[in-house]
């Protein structure tokens, strides 16, 4: 497929572009992984990056901005910290002692979670914007905007380094606002 | 067992005390779980304790942060975007596609593994500060500075929020300096 280069972050893109690992045949024949280590240890892309998410961060209004378990950590706290906002961790299953807060979602085979502590925090009224590496099925970030709704809290915004075309996932953030700094630049 | 609260950093201590949830008896009876998930979501004691963190890894001289799977994410990335640095992200194995440097550590039961890309970075001469939530028995870090030296990379400094004493976790890290947030602050 021909890359699409269409992005509102032409310096993030040029970044993620030059410093990401390609593994072509991951996880198999014919996919080609995009793997984002080399670009966050590169001091000028990561901040290039954070910059162009935490601008979309703003715009959608976050007043916190949650993280996604465990590549959306990397992302999710500096772009936190950039605006002087909290970050809230949202967790795989089993990660947290309990009592936690928990929601489903389906993945190809079988089913995962995501879990936030019930107690010690109020989220109610809260406007988070999650942010994660990559939007490909949606099931996670749909099942984090679920997960928040039930405290009381709004998702106001969905921020990704990589959106890959063609699985659904925009569909699962119903009208939520997701932007995106790259689309499958990759040619397969 | 008493509290102890020598540190460098009081403001960010008294921010970790204000804000951590403390889970009674997790994960077994006797023993006080620390859950720092809402310290990092309140915007003034992230922001604090980052600060704290970002200071000692200054003093160190870090050129690179490194950040450990999964919550040291959340503290390293911030710590790097706050000092214009990359995060080096160092995984828990079977994350990242190959090639791969590995390096196995014991746990209580078993072995586990860290690993990082074994391509399109070169870290050979980069000064790398560890950050991670919590040092306990040091099996982590000090797998991850062996992982680092296998690069030719050089730790030279480990930053955690809290120690938990008496679990040998120091020794474990050599003459790498060690700075530290909070000790052991609950009484059990």
């Amino acid at each position: 497929m021909a890359g699409k280069t269409q992005t509102r972050f032409p310096e993030a893109a040029a970044a993620l572009k030059e410093h990401v690992r390609l593994v072509p045949d991951f996880p198999e024949e014919g996919v080609v992984f995009q793997d984002l280590t080399p670009v966050l240890a590169d001091a000028d892309a990561f901040g290039t990056v954070v910059d162009a998410l935490a601008q979309a961060a703003v715009e959608d209004g976050a007043d916190l901005i949650g993280g996604l378990d465990a590549r959306g950590f990397l992302l999710g706290a500096a772009v936190a910290y950039k605006l002087g906002l909290g970050v809230l961790a949202i967790r795989k299953q089993g990660k947290l002692p309990p009592p936690v807060h928990t929601e489903e979602y389906a993945l190809e085979y079988g089913t995962a979670a995501l879990e936030i502590p019930a107690d010690a925090m109020d989220l109610k009224g809260r406007k988070v914007v999650l942010v994660d590496d990559v939007l490909a099925t949606g099931g996670t970030l749909g099942a984090a905007a679920k997960l928040l709704a039930s405290t009381g809290a709004e998702v106001v915004g969905n921020v990704v380094v990589l959106e890959v075309d063609g699985l659904g996932g925009r569909e699962k953030l119903g009208d939520v606002p997701l932007s995106v700094i790259s689309q499958d630049t990759v040619e397969a």
